[in-house]
C-alpha cells in the first residue's frame, strides 16, 4: 500500500535525512513532494533517481498527500499543519507547535506507538532531547515505574540547524587562529564554550528546552506523576547529544537488571565496558539510528535510584528517525 | 614574618600559576626555591624582577623553607612530601596522594579552614572538581544542611595538563583541516567531541575522579552522611569546569534566600540574570579566582531541593589558588 508524501521543509538539515532515511529504509513511497519556502523554489532534489523540483507550501500543495512530514521551525509548522490536514493528509509534526494540545499524540515508536491511533489529523514528534530520554527510560519504567530523573544535556551544535554547524566550524577555526567570528545561530561564542541555555527562559527558571524535557516525558508515558529535573547545555559538539540521567524508581533495579532490560529493548544499544573505555560518545554513536546508553551503575547516593549515560545522534533518532518511524507505523498500521 | 617557600612542580601548568599568584597576592615571601625534575634544570624563573634557577627536587631541597607548596602528579608528591616534611616545612600538597589520610587536613579556606589548625605537617587542597563544588555548597549547606547532591560536570581539557591543552588545540585543527592528531592526554578524541571518563574506574562504576567528589566532600564538611552522585565528563574547553549541580537540603531554602547566601558567602560571585544572557560560562570566567554560580532556580522535581549552575577557573580555584590561600592562613595564623 503505497502512500503519497510530502517532505515539509525539505531543503533543511533534518528535511534532507527524512527524504534520505525513506529511501534507505524503503518506504512505500508512492508521488513525493518536496515543500519548502519560496527561498528554495528552483532547487531540485534527487529521490529514487528522480530529478524532482521542490514545490511551495501552500494550501494546494497538500491535496492527494497521504502523510506530510514537517521538518519546519514551529511557525511554519502553525501555518501549514491545517492546510495538510484540510486536504486530508495525515502530519507528522517534527514541530513543537502541536506537541501538547490534548488532541495531538506525542509519539515515540519504542515508547507509545499506541498514541497513534487516536490521532486527528496530527501526530507530533518530541524534541530531540526527550526522545532518546524516553526511550532509554522506557524499559527501565516499564520494570520498576520511574518516579524521578535528574538529566542533565550535552547538545550539539547541529540542533540549532546548519547555522548552528557553521558557528561551531567557522568560530573554532577562528579562535584557533585568534580571530573574530560572528555568530548567527548562537548569542554566546560556543567553540571551546558551554552554554547553560537552549530556548528561552520560562518564568520558573528552566528554559523553554529543559521544560520540553519535563512536560513532553510524562505527556508520552502518559504519567503526569513522572518528576524531571532538566538541565539543558549546549556543547562544541556537532552532531549527537549526550545526556547524564538518573532515574529514581519506585522498587529496585540492580546493574545487572538495567543491563538486560536495555539490552532487550527496542531502539537501544548498550556500549558499556568502561574498563575498555567503551561507552557511548558524540564520535561513536552519529549518524546512526539507536539511541546508545553506557556507564550504568548504582546511584550511590540513594536506594532504589540508577545513573547512566545515553547518547544519541540528535538529527535521526532525535528528529528524522523518529519521525519516519512514526510515518511506517501509520502506513503499514502497526500500532 | 615572611616565609621561606618552595614551589614544587613549578615548570607545570599550576606550579607557574602558583608563583604569579604569590608575586599578584603579595604573599610574605622571604627566600623562594623553585623546585623540579631533571628534565628542567638550566631553565631559570622569574619572580619579583629575579631570575632564579630552577632546582633539582631531593630530601637536601627543603632545608630552611617554610612552606613548600606541591602541584605535581601523586607519585611525586608520595616521593617529596616525607622529604619537605622531615626538613620542618609544612606541605600544601595539591595532588591526591594524601588528601584521605585520617592525619591529612583536606582544606578549601572557604568551608573549613578550622582544620588547618590539627595539621601534623601536610595539608592537602582537593581535586578541582570538588573544590569549586565544596565553595558553592557551603553557605546552602550551613543554612539548611545539604544532604544529597547530583553533579554532573564539563571539565576543560587544561584539567589534564599542558599536554591537554595542546591535544584540544592540535585535535580540533586538525578535524577542523579533515587530519589526524595523535592524541597525548586522552585515550579517546576530545575535539568536538565528549567523553564520560575522568581518571580510571573503580568496582562500584565510577571514576577515580568521581568518587574523589564523594569522599573528599564528606572529608571537607566533616559529615560522613551527605550523599553525592557525581558524573564526570571532559569537554572540548580548554579552561574552567562546568558543574549542574541539585542539591537536597534537610529544611526548605528559596531561590531568593539562596541567591542572598550566595552573594553573601566568601569566594562566590553570583551571575544570574538569565533573561539577559548572564549565567557563567567558561568563555567568562577564565582567569579569575571566584567560583562563579547562576542559574539558580528550585528543583520542580522535588521539595527542599535546588539546582544551579557553578563555573570555576580549575587551574586557579581549582588548584594554584586554593593552595595559595591555604598557605597564606598558614602564614598569618588565620584559621
Amino acid at each position: 500500500m503505497k502512500k503519497n508524501i510530502a517532505i515539509v521543509g525539505a531543503t533543511g538539515a533534518v528535511g534532507t535525512l527524512v527524504k534520505k532515511l525513506l529511501e534507505a529504509r524503503e518506504f512505500p513511497v508512492g508521488k513525493i513532494k518536496f515543500l519548502a519556502s519560496a527561498r528554495s523554489l528552483g532547487r531540485k532534489l534527487e529521490f529514487a533517481g528522480e530529478q524532482i523540483p521542490v514545490e511551495l507550501m501552500n494550501p494546494e500543495a497538500f491535496k492527494g498527500i497521504d502523510i506530510a512530514i514537517g521538518s519546519t521551525p514551529d511557525e511554519i509548522a502553525r501555518e501549514f499543519v491545517p492546510w495538510a490536514v484540510a486536504a486530508g493528509a495525515v502530519v507528522v509534526d517534527e514541530s513543537a507547535a502541536h506537541r501538547m494540545l490534548p488532541h495531538v499524540p506525542l509519539v515515540v515508536p519504542e515508547v507509545n506507538s499506541e498514541a497513534i491511533a487516536g490521532h486527528q489529523g496530527i501526530i507530533a514528534s518530541p524534541n530531540c532531547s526527550t526522545t532518546q530520554m524516553v526511550v532509554a527510560m522506557k524499559p527501565l519504567h516499564d520494570a520498576a515505574r520511574i518516579r524521578r530523573v535528574v538529566v542533565t544535556t550535552y547538545q550539539a551544535t547541529s540542533g540549532a540547524g546548519l547555522a548552528g554547524d557553521v558557528d561551531l566550524l567557522e568560530g573554532s577555526r577562528a579562535a584557533l587562529d585568534q580571530q573574530e567570528w560572528k555568530y548567527q545561530a548562537f548569542s554566546h561564542p560556543i567553540a571551546f564554550n558551554v552554554v547553560p541555555q537552549i530556548g528561552s527562559f520560562q518564568d520558573n527558571g528552566y528554559t523553554s528546552e529543559e521544560m520540553k524535557m519535563v512536560l513532553e516525558t510524562r505527556k508520552i508515558f502518559a504519567d503526569e506523576t513522572i518528576d524531571v529535573c532538566p538541565t539543558c547545555v549546549r556543547v562544541p559538539v556537532r552532531n549527537c547529544h549526550s545526556e547524564s540521567i538518573v532515574v529514581e524508581t519506585e522498587s529496585p533495579v540492580s546493574v545487572a537488571q538495567a543491563r538486560s532490560l536495555f539490552e532487550a529493548a527496542s531502539g537501544i544499544r548498550v556500549l558499556d565496558e568502561p574498563d575498555s573505555g567503551v561507552y557511548p560518545m558524540p564520535g561513536n554513536c552519529d549518524d546512526r539510528d539507536d539511541v546508545f546508553v553506557g556507564r550504568i551503575r548504582r546511584d550511590i547516593s540513594r536506594e532504589n535510584s540508577l545513573a547512566f549515560w545515553c547518547v544519541s545522534d540528535n538529527l535521526r533518532k532525535g528528529a528524522a528517525t523518529n519521525a519516519v518511524q512514526i510515518a511506517e507505523r501509520l502506513a503499514s498500521g502497526d500500532y
